[in-house]
């Protein structure tokens, strides 16, 4: 049975669109009639998550509810807010809606746990970190996360803030740095836990080439187990 | 006035998510907040438009106005369908949706006449010339349309569908060939009435490095066209 999915989106709306991207090219398909119906949302109404996190900005679940229901209606089977941040705001959002609402960083940890992998390092924003998203994910797998030291926390930060404004990375090797601090610790896995993440790393001439960070290059991107985690879901085989 | 833009797409999968980057990274911008609600319906319901048109498939109309009227209920105020071919059926789904249906390749034909262009060569699929959308849009703003001869038209389709294949093209000095013949007839500039165009065209040394085929580079590109006009009729202003 073929479901056809929606994806709140919009958060931000470059990452949305590598989303589809990334399903579409990771489906088995010959012909345009192969792909999934997706229904997207990218819906720039949705309030700033990290803003409303830190008590600075409006509460982003009825927006992300009512987007959820516009889904619904247009025949969405199964829903995905595609945002690493927006996940602390999870349960309201998945207990107002009728069909299932996949768990972004749930799944990931999960095809983590799946892949024998006991202990992660993150590369996340503050507000990722703050909120504990991912630490209570990979708890429930029992793994254990490895954050970078609160100077290279507050490095990636700006760092990951100045890629957002279009600026190159301006110390990459620094991020080797924290790469390595991270793998000395027992990191068996990096988490991408950031959409900006992939634009940094590939400025370090050893992960330029790489198109997608899958588990082979020993990181975790959400947004790639997310992507085959719909195709399978979803009723479709994977290329 | 700010509205919401649906797009009816999905023909192919790749080229709607195109679509939709192209818009995102056209819209001036800071934030999330700052970029347009869009909706998109990745549908690969719709029947395949050129076997239709030949006589050897269902009729795309019914699920293209399904498609439109999903996204007038989600609440979209402006639509649009975003493949070259599917405009030889455009007349009745304009007709059974409320809001307004932009007509992409129209749209390209009133820039080009825009820019003093009056002639212009063509590069899409048999499917695009035989329906003449492009003919009859370009003759409506009083510019002639060429395209390549037969034999080079014949080269271009297999070239086109061998890409889509995931081929590289396997004469790119014929596709050079095509270029020059379209210039010396006359063409000031050259229409990419296709989404795979653009990669053959990057098979080119000198063409390799451009990431869109704007007006300046001699070419007229129905994606980007209509992207900035979405952007406009949205009420959003270009970066």
């Amino acid at each position: 049975m073929k479901k056809t999915v929606g994806i709140i989106g919009g958060m931000g709306p470059l990452a949305s669109c590598d989303l589809l991207r990334t399903i579409i090219c990771h489906t088995k398909a010959n012909q345009d009639q192969d792909h999934i119906h997706i229904i997207m949302d990218c819906n720039p109404e949705i309030p700033d998550r990290s803003a409303a996190i830190a008590g600075n900005g409006p509460d982003p679940v009825p927006k992300l509810i009512e987007s959820g229901r516009r889904l619904e209606e247009a025949g969405a089977d199964i829903l995905v807010m595609h945002c690493n941040t927006v996940h602390y705001f999870y349960e309201p959002v998945a207990e107002a809606l009728e069909k299932p609402l996949l768990h972004m960083p749930r799944e990931l940890a999960k095809a983590m746990a799946a892949r024998g992998i006991k202990k992660a390092g993150i590369l996340a924003t503050d507000g990722t970190k703050n909120t504990g998203i991912y630490d209570s994910v990979l708890t429930e797998e029992n793994m254990e996360i490895i954050y970078p030291t609160p100077e290279n926390q507050k490095f990636l930060m700006e760092t990951i803030y100045e890629v957002k404004g279009g600026k190159p990375c301006r110390d990459i090797e620094r991020i080797r740095v924290i790469l390595k601090e991270l793998r000395d610790a027992g990191a068996e896995s990096i988490i991408i836990g950031c959409t900006e993440v992939p634009l940094i790393l590939r400025a370090l001439p050893e992960y330029a080439d790489i198109e997608e960070f899958t588990f082979e290059t020993g990181f975790a991107d959400s947004t790639i187990v997310i992507a085959d985690i719909i195709i399978k879901k979803a009723g479709y085989l994977l290329k």
